[in-house]
């Protein structure tokens, strides 16, 4: 793998992955809503999105490993091993609006050496190796790269949804919204490349599969930010995350985490 | 005004306004996060952005009164009265996500009969006039039309965040999040819009301003979905709203509010 041709296969399995998953983006026309036994466009977005990345894979890499969220794993113990998740953020996508997006990491000998999310309705693709991170779409090509700052108070936090924490880490959590300015919902792995681009201080979430959060680490590490567990711990595993743009905002918040969780 | 006329003015209202707003956008860039007392890119954009559409409406209807978030009032009891919200969804402008919008409304002797949502950065608008919407955009030009759902627990909620509501509102709330099947945080004005697309069954809101919902109206009457206050009554003097596109689900929701708040 030389590192043109592999910046090359991984745009193409991005579009791959979004030719396969749009069609199913804001179709809801002449669906009637019957809950669970009715179509369910997110769950066919997921397949043909999945399937579409693990076949052009299968191609050209023969005997990488693969992670995925839809079809479970392959050859997870090669050297080589891509985490795919087609649609994270499933809420958005379902209610139709653009922050979801699909993840495609790469493990290297079981830790995360390159990530790209990528939005094909916005035209956005955020990618990231661990040394750097770039941004291209509307906005042109641009560098990653986190801002700075120094404490809790002065932090824009950002989390999926207060209700995915349980017990004590819902504590945590609550503990970390009344120290932090202010809190905005929502933000799926959009937010971890807005905390790449700048824009958002910290994220705490909890209940991750590692296909949540692979690709993005990458991409958090490579604009300067750090991304770990609860216990400041690798995560890649998934679970309790947290991220900061800043190491003093996230020393002080696996502080008080610590206290509460 | 005729409506060929009408139509090409609130075009070029919201054209005005994404023009002196988008500059703002995702330009922390080598801005230092010091809290309140740096300078605030969505406080300038806010300014901007109603500036120029103040500007073109008093240039082109100098009769017309004018309510809007950062300027105040003028001539609040003429016949025609636009309703201004340059920035719509502060957070997810601040956090760099595409779910805020430029909202124009327009009330015509006390009600509302026309509205705008403009997303400039992804470059979609919605409009309506009550009596039917329309989307215009990446995925092209569509009637906005909602969908069915005939009971809560089928129902798609959405709301801004669990944190805006207070007291016996939130009980109200909360019952609604355990009646319905799930429910997506963050939308801001975005959700309306895709309600009115039929990608959402409801919304569910409270201490909303005039400008945040006015020109929502038309637009949700318009796609054929309903919007009143927590009592049935209109909703665009803001406070507690909920929005529905299907009568039967937002009658079961009015039942369970009033039972709870």
């Amino acid at each position: 793998m030389t590192a043109v041709d592999f910046e090359a296969f991984v745009d193409r399995l991005a579009t791959v992955a979004g030719e396969a998953v749009m069609p199913f983006f804001r179709t809801t026309i002449g669906v009637e809503n019957k809950g669970g036994k009715s179509f369910d466009p997110v769950t066919a977005a997921d397949h043909a999105g999945e399937a579409a990345m693990r076949q052009l894979i299968k191609a050209t890499f023969p005997s990488h490993g693969i992670v995925g969220e839809e079809f479970g794993n392959e050859s997870e113990d090669a050297d080589y091993v891509w985490v795919l998740d087609p649609i994270d953020g499933t809420r958005g996508f379902i209610t139709g609006l653009p922050t979801w997006g699909t993840l495609i990491g790469l493990m290297k000998n079981g830790a995360p050496v390159y990530g790209v999310m990528s939005q094909p309705f916005t035209k956005e693709r955020f990618l990231g190796d661990g040394g750097a991170a770039r941004y291209r779409g509307p906005l042109g090509d641009r560098k990653l790269r986190v801002r700075s700052c120094t404490k809790l108070e002065d932090a824009i936090m950002s989390s999926t949804s207060p209700r995915i924490f349980q017990g004590k880490d819902l504590a945590a959590f609550e503990a970390m919204e009344a120290a932090t300015r202010h809190t905005r919902y929502g933000g799926d792995c959009y937010a971890y490349c807005m905390l790449a681009a700048g824009q958002i201080d910290i994220i705490v979430e909890s209940e991750l599969k590692p296909y949540d959060i692979v690709a993005l680490i990458p991409i958090v590490e490579g604009a300067g930010g750090i991304i770990t567990d609860w216990e400041g711990g690798p995560a890649h595993k998934g679970g309790r995350v947290i991220a900061a743009g800043d190491r003093r905002v996230h020393a002080a918040a696996l502080e008080l985490l610590a206290a509460k969780a």
